[in-house]
């Protein structure tokens, strides 16, 4: 696979390519899936369903890897939280986890509970072409964390700082939950037939850089040395968002980071270009424009070469109303001008 | 003044400090004041009333200098948009700007409209003591324009990020009325009384490098440089929040460098310590904790040391739930830490 090899920075015909969010609300087929179920939670735990949008991106714009289609708050619903979507405000849990005693009304052990998401990946993987790779996928730690302790969406995440600062000792229990059962659910998805992991930290920004890596980057850390150890063909890709300020803290043992677009190509590859293969980083928004879209590759691929090391891909998710015209140009440009 | 003293680099007796929203809800005196009116923006137009809560922290809290009360959005509302602010969901205006056609209905020179703040700046710097510094501000055009365009809170700016590259021309002939608008609107604040402005990019994070300086920070500049070939004595301070992977790029001529909490403050400090006044960057939520407060202030303090080139402040505005006693005792301890 095309992909692996990247990862592995093995040498491959061209930099292959796969898009955040690629299996979404802008293509009009993963529509008519959606509006068939009642809700997205539906959908997620529809084995069947949700292989099919899984797959639709690799059909339809010929991208390299699919991606399960699943939620990062898969893990708290099968800890027992009450997780509702709510329109225009995206997801809300109605008790929020605040101190000890809500964490232990937790279940243990949700990833036994996750029986759907690994059905998912075995209806998949019969599926896809040989020649693609299935990325499996959870949320970091701490991302996970803050939906749990907010409840709702924040801007500035005061709840969950709060804590960070006045008991740190409750908030490393929970981090220490979730960073057990996301090792336990990664190997159980690996089990299951994916053939890479991408642990997405989309809050990461949240912390203030000793918090981060305190808080954040140290559970990751230690979830992909825990697959590695065991799966060391598995590559594992992290995915810190907003942190082009910490670079020079980065450490660990996995095989990809991924680079959002708020950090400079050549600043990411000049702190870790030598030690980690790159994926990213186009602006999503490019997407708008085909002009804006070559613009965009042409900058990427100079920074990183058409070579080995380097990963394409978005430098955060798709946006619903972006055209999937654009997307296939993306696709098709990125193979044409990295052929070796 | 220190403050001012300090933002050219002169010989202070301590590291002067103020916060940005100090003025504001976790302040039971600001409450009172702002329950008398019916809402946000009645008091923004009440001179009285608004000179009052810009003296409150001062009072309070000892800090060196205070910054006018009043809100960015102020120069749209005198352009002739319908600003409402809506509770729980912030600023919206209903009618967005989209189009040149939009764009040409706006009013010019809202600065001669904006006569309230000047009328505020002039009763604060009556009552304030010489030995404080009133500081003026205005949003950066970039920040402005995104809620002029969004209309409403956004988590992507999809809006304004298709227009940036899909219309830029429209972008730009919106970022140049609104750059002439602060110009004049900066400049008659300091002929009203401020001894220093800032100029708050709140959302520069929204922008991809390249972007950030074509659409943002040179219109930013702009404005520096036209206050500053004027009044030389009146330091200018920029504030881009979220550019910790940009600052290889920061050019112009302006005063004091304005550090959020997510640009780690030795690296502002090597990039642009020699040439700017680092002004900076305690994480607002460490003030939950009087130990977290004590041991970020440390942190700060040993990297720019207890000497000229720095400014303290918090590294974003503060919070309406952060006890003000912690607020005085951070003021107390930057002053004792930093004697020389």
């Amino acid at each position: 696979m095309i992909f692996i090899d990247a990862c592995f920075r093995k040498k491959t015909p061209y930099t292959p390519i796969w898009m955040m969010r690629q299996a979404g609300r802008y293509l009009p087929q993963y529509m008519e899936v959606r509006n068939s179920v009642k809700d997205f939670l539906a959908l997620c735990k529809d084995p069947k369903l949700a292989a099919e949008v899984t797959l639709q991106p690799v059909d339809i714009l010929d991208v390299d890897a699919a991606i399960l289609f699943s939620d990062i708050l898969v893990i708290p619903l099968e800890m027992g939280m009450d997780l509702k979507f709510k329109k225009g405000e995206g997801p809300v849990f109605e008790n929020p986890i605040r101190d000890f005693k809500d964490l232990e009304k937790l279940y243990n052990y949700p990833e036994e509970r996750l029986t759907y998401v690994y059905e998912t990946i075995k209806i998949v993987r019969k599926k896809l072409s040989k020649k693609k790779a299935l990325i499996g996928f959870s949320g970091s730690p701490w991302t996970i964390a803050t939906y749990m302790v907010e409840g709702r969406g924040s801007k500035t995440y005061a709840a969950i700082k709060k804590l960070i600062y006045t008991n740190p000792k409750f908030m490393h229990a929970l981090l220490i939950k979730l960073t057990e059962a996301i090792k336990a659910y990664l190997i159980k998805q690996i089990e299951s037939g994916v053939n890479a992991v991408q642990i997405f930290d989309s809050w990461a920004s949240a912390l203030e850089k000793d918090k981060f890596f305190e808080f954040s980057w140290d559970y990751m850390v230690q979830i992909a040395e825990f697959i590695k150890d065991r799966y060391p063909n598995i590559p594992v890709i992290l995915f810190p968002k907003g942190v082009a300020g910490y670079l020079d803290g980065i450490y660990g043992k996995f095989d990809v980071f991924s680079v959002d677009w708020g950090t400079p190509m050549d600043l990411a590859k000049n702190y870790l270009g030598d030690r980690y293969v790159l994926q990213g980083n186009l602006e999503p928004t490019r997407l708008y424009s085909k002009e804006a879209t070559k613009e965009g590759v042409e900058k990427i691929i100079k920074i990183m070469g058409a070579k080995e090391g380097h990963i394409f891909n978005l430098g955060h998710g798709m946006l619903p109303d972006l055209p999937v015209e654009n997307a296939k140009y993306l696709v098709e440009l990125v193979h044409d001008l990295t052929k070796r």
